[in-house]
């Protein structure tokens, strides 16, 4: 499918990537490049890169996919770095979790004949590191691939194949649609997970259950990441928070009311849109 | 450790407990009592218990162990109708998520010898059901006891060596601190995670991946039984809600902050915390 994949920052995700792409041989090489003082020989002997390396150039050279997987904030101003080190033909393409600001601070600023296509496959784990990579981290999972007016067509075909051949589903969306949803679905959860452990004085940790600790599990994730995702998509969070912290309010006039039946709608409406999400 | 064990409700709990029971051997029987037209003898097919009932008068002769595994808001009631049904010696528990009006709508309000001691095992699941009985459900759990001024001594004990006895750690507490303690492990990140379900418009339930589903199972439970347990605990739970909406709107200005470093603070702090708690 690829001749050479360079997956910047091996971590999880970048590492999980390069197991797949290795276990089902979708490239000749995979390298990975990692900022100097981080262990690159870790991935190497994991086997989620044939090779590693901490200078960019010797990296990209002769690259036909690079996938950016390390901090969100970083990906723009890498990605323009990168770009000159490369051949045309080139496709860049990433995986962060909000892609508004991503997919803006790079489309439009690469040389031509370098493409840009943003990614984000819905999968991940409170873990990080290569160490808990995992080869079929993407299966079955939704891959959303974002389209604007600058996006190139064929780029944008190649990376859906490439996630595909990863096991995934993918979808194209509009980068701010995909921030919206993603507000919802990913950024607010895991700052209410945040709030309810914030919030837990020591002394009642004994008293905490399965239901806690699944729904808190997310609060372990890493928090630089995290913050970064917050900044990166700070509007539609806020949206997303504004919504939720009227359903509190809601919920506060629901249990103050003598009867107590909208308490019970609340939480009959709750069971029924879980349900059919399954487990 | 007893002749005979009544499960008032054989649900997912009361099938558990009876479960626990019979493979260890702690009764020469365990009977369970349904309300007419629940189907009673799928819990003896279970094998949850010996002998099914819908007449109390007939499930609590003679039995010296009886817990209340019903809705919440029926138990001090139920409680205070059995007992005179009861021979002198019995011992009265329940297995009831909110523990003060429990204990206060039971205790000094039973015949002289049957005694009453509230009990709360830490375990459960988003699925209710007979059939979802499990004998390992108490197992390395935590269960709060409760003890106030009018608790029989000897009750009491008797109570923590039965849960001992399933497996499970005892702790004895106040029932207000029992309800301060899960207002904030339990009834909370119930209502947080129905309250993120319920904001959740249907076009975007393609984009829930394990962070979603993790944080939101307990929105699965059993919507009734949620009601009783958040209006049987609605002080404790008010005030859980006030602390939570107090770190949310501290979330929002750290958000706002240009530096960014409040939210890395949140997010390290509950890294901390959840890390702690372990899986």
């Amino acid at each position: 499918m690829f001749q050479t994949i360079t997956i910047v920052g091996v971590g999880l995700i970048g590492g999980s990537i390069g197991l797949a792409v290795r276990r089902r041989g979708l490239a000749r090489e995979v390298r990975g490049l990692e900022q100097p003082g981080a262990d690159i020989e870790q991935a190497v002997k994991r086997g989620a890169i044939d090779r590693g390396f901490y200078d960019p150039r010797a990296a990209l050279r002769d690259a036909d996919l690079v996938i950016f997987c390390t901090y969100p904030h970083l990906i723009p101003c890498l990605a323009r770095d990168y770009a000159p080190l490369c051949s045309a033909g080139c496709i860049f393409t990433d995986v962060g979790s909000a892609k508004s600001d991503i997919v803006e601070g790079i489309e439009g600023n690469l040389p031509v004949g370098i493409s840009f296509v943003g990614s984000h496959p819905l999968a991940g784990s409170e873990k990080s590191g290569v160490e808990h990579a995992d080869a079929d981290l993407f299966n079955d999972h939704l891959t959303v691939v974002t389209r604007t007016d600058k996006t190139n067509a064929a780029a944008l075909e190649k990376t859906c194949a490439f996630w595909q051949a990863l096991g995934s589903r993918t979808k194209v969306m509009d980068p701010a649609d995909h921030d919206r949803a993603l507000a919802l679905t990913s950024h607010l959860p895991h700052l209410v997970a945040a709030a309810l452990v914030n919030i837990l004085p020591p002394e009642f940790a004994e008293f905490t259950a399965t239901g806690f600790r699944d729904c808190t599990r997310i609060a372990s994730g890493h928090p630089q990441l995290w913050m970064g995702i917050f900044l990166d998509n700070r509007n539609a969070l806020l949206d997303a928070l504004d919504r939720f912290e009227e359903r509190l309010r809601f919920f506060r006039g629901a249990l103050n009311d003598e009867f107590g039946s909208p308490v019970f709608g609340f939480l009959a409406h709750a069971k029924e849109v879980r349900d059919a999400l399954g487990n």
